[in-house]
């Protein structure tokens, strides 16, 4: 394995990075090296393998093949800084970071969904935001039959999407409302335990959040439909991992709920969750730690010529956002795309 | 005031029937006696005021002027077995359930937005579901100045639209998940806490929950539109008290923000949360124990000629329920309809 295998760095060591590392072991990704990058030096263990952490710097990337990008929330990406010198150095960078996906420069890949625009790539493949690629995922094998003509999708995210404070802050609210004392507040501006909050990332001038111009933005880039209508409402709910997403969809030409699950059961990615009489339809507690987009509540909206409403589900830190970038990684391996640098 | 004042019947002491009596002694309801009906006698004591409470039988109507139906969540309310005889002694019967919302000789009433309705009545007037009560307060004057062509609703709904059963299944999980130990189901047939859960209601053969089809059939009723589109995602989160709702519409014709955050500032029972820049949205920790319903986020959505999304949020329990239903007994005072009985 090690002569065909590639130096590859994580840089960041929070949720996603830390989940970076696990899907790659999980899913036996050829690496001989695996180096993090952080703000400070030190190790990381995960699931029982420790990974030496390098203080982030542009030499670092010397003579590593790939380089994933874990993002951040709310602010400006590692990858802003250090991309350029490691895509000068060799590495293919995947960022899973906002700071380049609507570059013009970047392909915005989700492996099920386009990933023959992985050739495009100029050294760098953007991940899309977690709440796109699980509804483009489920949304793909539609749009393929039917065409679609306008969205609207309503979003149930979970805590984890801001970061693991995220989760501490509704661990210890949890915690005071259970044994007393006080919770401050951290990654939100409001309570979250018992309570949503209709306001994830910054608002346009618009009113918009930037977690809803994502939907809107990424989908068109992705499906390569610049002008395709997409409205979202996004906001964050009590839960630790696993998006929900409301998705109502209209399409051009007739699609039929049985057509739709039927596509949904053959396509990639894709777990069909759909007998409500049986109290089955995708729940995030079923769908953390796990790799697909869970897709039940098929029905038709008859508002319309064609419509459909959808509920989708999935673990938003595995195939939202680690998952996805491996997987990507996995693309260009196959595609021929990520070839071994030189060596000393 | 003892001589212009009413013999009043609640009937039920859970969640809503406890709202209805703190409902009735905050507003200063004219009721002269106040009496419960609940399975076995005793007495109940809310914010300080005991009430009797007597086992629930027809006799118990006699000489009443007013019955209050807390009703039930997914069975049969009592209303069904003690309505008619309530009425047949000349009580008239406000019935928070779902069993006669449909049914052509009962009026369907929001006293903010069809109070008029309240006149058709034959000893009966329903009070709608929680859900429908919110969305149609911040909708009647949009709707008044644009008409509404479409409606697409999601719906993140608090434990107490189940009932206080379903509020303790959550506070025993969250304890669980503080201190450890089992929690047993009980309310909902999956795990509330850190969950969600898109099932409210009894499913139908199209796949939709009961609580999805209240939506589009109350909305029907209530604006006397029998065909007007709306289709809906009902959606339980782990929150105690306040629904909120993600609402996309379409009009007739044009209606700016501006114009539309105008129209629901003037509107009764509506207060306006809407400086997302400054971190004010609507959210359940703020609604619950208030009367207004709570509308933000308020944009264009531009995806169709003329269309807003709206984020609402209202006390499920109160101009969801319980004040719903005191508010259609002000009406009918005001209205001449709530007659005093003849007495022995």
């Amino acid at each position: 394995m090690a002569d065909q295998a590639y130096r590859v760095i994580v840089v960041g060591r929070g949720a996603v990075g830390r989940e970076l590392l696990r899907v790659m072991a999980q899913r036996g990704f050829p690496a001989r090296e695996i180096k993090v990058l952080a703000t400070s030096a030190g190790e990381i263990a995960v699931d029982g393998h420790t990974y030496p952490v390098a203080k982030a710097a542009p030499e670092e990337f010397d003579g590593f093949d790939l380089a994933l990008f874990a993002g951040t929330e709310g602010e400006k990406g590692a990858a802003v800084t250090l991309s350029p010198g490691a895509i000068e150095r060799g590495a293919i960078v995947i960022d899973n970071g906002d700071d380049f996906r609507m570059d013009p420069k970047v392909p915005l890949v989700i492996p099920e969904v386009n990933p023959e625009d992985v050739d495009q790539h100029q050294g760098m493949v953007a991940n899309p935001n977690c709440s796109t690629i699980q509804m483009l995922v489920a949304l793909k094998p539609l749009h393929d039959r039917a065409g679609i003509k306008r969205v609207v999708v309503s979003s149930y995210q979970s805590c984890s999407g801001a970061g693991w404070n995220a989760v501490a802050q509704l661990d210890r609210e949890i915690e005071a409302c259970v044994k007393g004392g006080e919770a401050p507040l951290d990654a939100f501006v409001h309570p979250i335990a018992g309570n949503v909050i209709p306001h994830i990332g910054r608002f346009s001038e618009a009113g918009y959040a930037s977690e809803e111009e994502k939907f809107v933005r990424e989908t068109r880039k992705i499906f390569h439909e610049p002008d395709l209508p997409v409205t979202a409402t996004a906001v964050r709910v009590p839960t630790r991992i696993g998006h929900g997403e409301a998705v109502n969809v209209e399409f051009h030409r007739a699609l039929s709920v049985e057509e739709a699950r039927e596509a949904l059961s053959q396509a990639p990615g894709v777990a069909v969750r759909d007998d409500p009489a049986d109290n089955e339809y995708p729940m995030p507690l079923d769908a953390a730690g796990t790799d697909d987009v869970f897709v039940g509540r098929i029905r038709k909206d008859p508002t319309v010529p064609h419509g459909l409403n959808l509920w989708v589900v999935a673990d938003n830190l595995r195939k939202g956002a680690a998952l996805n970038a491996v997987q990507i990684a996995e693309t260009m391996i196959a595609r021929g795309l990520l070839r071994l640098q030189q060596r000393a």
